[in-house]
């Protein structure tokens, strides 16, 4: 137990963070893989995907040593960690709930797209008149085509990279007593294409640009919603559409509404091959806590 | 989205609770079912397999239509609801997380047993020196013979009800790869002797007055703790261990460790036949939320 420090908790279609504000970055040695893990046990901690720690860029760049290929043009850097105490680079729903918090903290003025430094690089987030949050993801890249299987059954996938790799397939049915299953295991996978495992995205078509998609995350199993994921399901579905893109391919932006388990997002194609992730992205609880 | 009030986060052997100080009854009305709920959402809210609800006695029986067998001689009510927002009579992990809550707030002196009025009448509870928190259930009464199912596997088990129903059955091997398997269905029990179900306990040996345990909680699939449970195993492993109680039944209590997937509880089965249910409770984390 530590001396008690603020938290908040908030979510983006129910993939859900503890947000760690720590401007000075004072926490800097303290935030370990121990403490994340505790902060994210959904049974004796406070429970979350993962923890969004807030840090001035100024002081984050004078203290840690491998800060790694972020933006240095941002005035806040988000250090995102697993839930698992594990470094990662992105999340395309936490930088999503990041900017509401800076704003609803009046650390960020949202009549301009707001910069986050990431180890991905820095993000442009902007509010939404509708009490939305977009992300600017960057580049999808189409990488060809693979399989993925789950018991017997075996789909043909599209490989897409969004910053981290995914396999997406178009299946008739996501009903876990059907063949997709309740997806307890991570669906079988080619090893020499995905050597470190992969995010595998199951579609269904709902309507035009409508999908809803189910998603086995490598190293968490299915989750509620997958950021990345479902910037990967909407190329690959507009591609399997007839759409050549970027964009709608003959110079305008796509958007498709892309339904996960936790709610509604919508991904929009641009025409210059950008992928901007719109949701919902709330704070909900404040406090502190001693985990 | 409500205006803010007040919550804490806390556990006993990974039993998770949100707390909400109502001392007078404020939130009548207000805590329906949907609240309690969105409180307990594990993703889009706080997270908790229930709320305690902490009233006066006084302000709470102003109130409250159907207040049922509670106690009117504790100065504090424990209204407990289940994580889907279902009234519940009592929680043994969750009286004892009240209980220090109260201690900590200055609400009660630790000094003397604390009376805690719930559904299921008063509770004495007790914060020993080592840390630990003593809930004094009442009688266990031991109600015979039945059996339990996992897939082809069946055993005999012993009938206790501890306020609620439990199936205890001595087994070989907890491991989830084992037999008893990893419980994602409810055990095969007897509809008639249960006709609105059971929680069905598998105990395995670990020495002398020390067992471990697995729970399926009716309508909660299995937990990392459960206090009646825990409770209703220690009495069927002493008179399995040929105990013919009450107590050592000798005149003296008799004490057993019992270990459960979220940490270690002991069960002290008192020679005036209570049983007492003794382990660690926290509280670590406080603010406010606007769930």
């Amino acid at each position: 137990m530590s001396a008690p420090y603020p938290f908040l908790k908030g979510h983006g279609t129910e993939n859900d963070f503890v947000l760690l504000p720590d401007h000075d970055a004072s926490l800097h040695g303290e935030l370990d893989a121990a403490r994340v893990a505790a902060l994210c046990d959904r049974r004796s901690g406070i429970g979350a995907d993962g923890v969004l720690r807030v840090v001035r860029t100024e002081a984050y760049d004078a203290l840690e040593v491998s800060a790694g290929a972020r933006g240095q043009d941002a005035e806040w850097t988000m250090d995102y960690r697993n839930a698992d105490g594990s470094m990662s680079e992105m999340c395309g729903n936490g930088v999503r709930v990041f900017a509401r918090h800076l704003v609803e903290e009046g650390l960020a003025d949202p009549s301009a797209p707001i910069p986050v430094a990431t180890r991905a690089g820095t993000k442009l987030l902007t509010l939404t008149d509708d009490g939305l949050v977009t992300a600017d993801m960057g580049r999808a890249r189409v990488l060809g085509e693979t399989a993925v299987s789950v018991g017997p059954a075996t789909w043909a996938a599209r490989h897409v990279d969004v910053g981290n790799p995914h396999a997406v397939a178009l299946v008739d049915d996501l009903d876990p007593a059907g063949p997709v299953g309740p997806l307890l295991e991570p669906p079988t996978h080619d090893p020499l294409l995905y050597p470190e495992g992969v995010n595998v995205e199951f579609v269904v078509r709902r309507g035009p640009r409508h999908v809803a998609m189910r998603v086995h995350e490598r190293g968490s199993g299915e989750t509620r919603s997958c950021g990345t994921g479902a910037c990967a399901v909407m190329v690959a579905a507009a591609l399997a559409d007839g759409v050549t893109g970027p964009g709608d391919g003959r110079g305008g932006d796509l958007a498709y509404r892309v339904d996960v388990p936790g709610g509604t997002l919508t991904i929009t194609w641009t025409a210059d091959d950008r992928v901007l992730l719109t949701g919902p992205a709330v704070v909900h609880s404040w406090g502190a806590t001693t985990l």
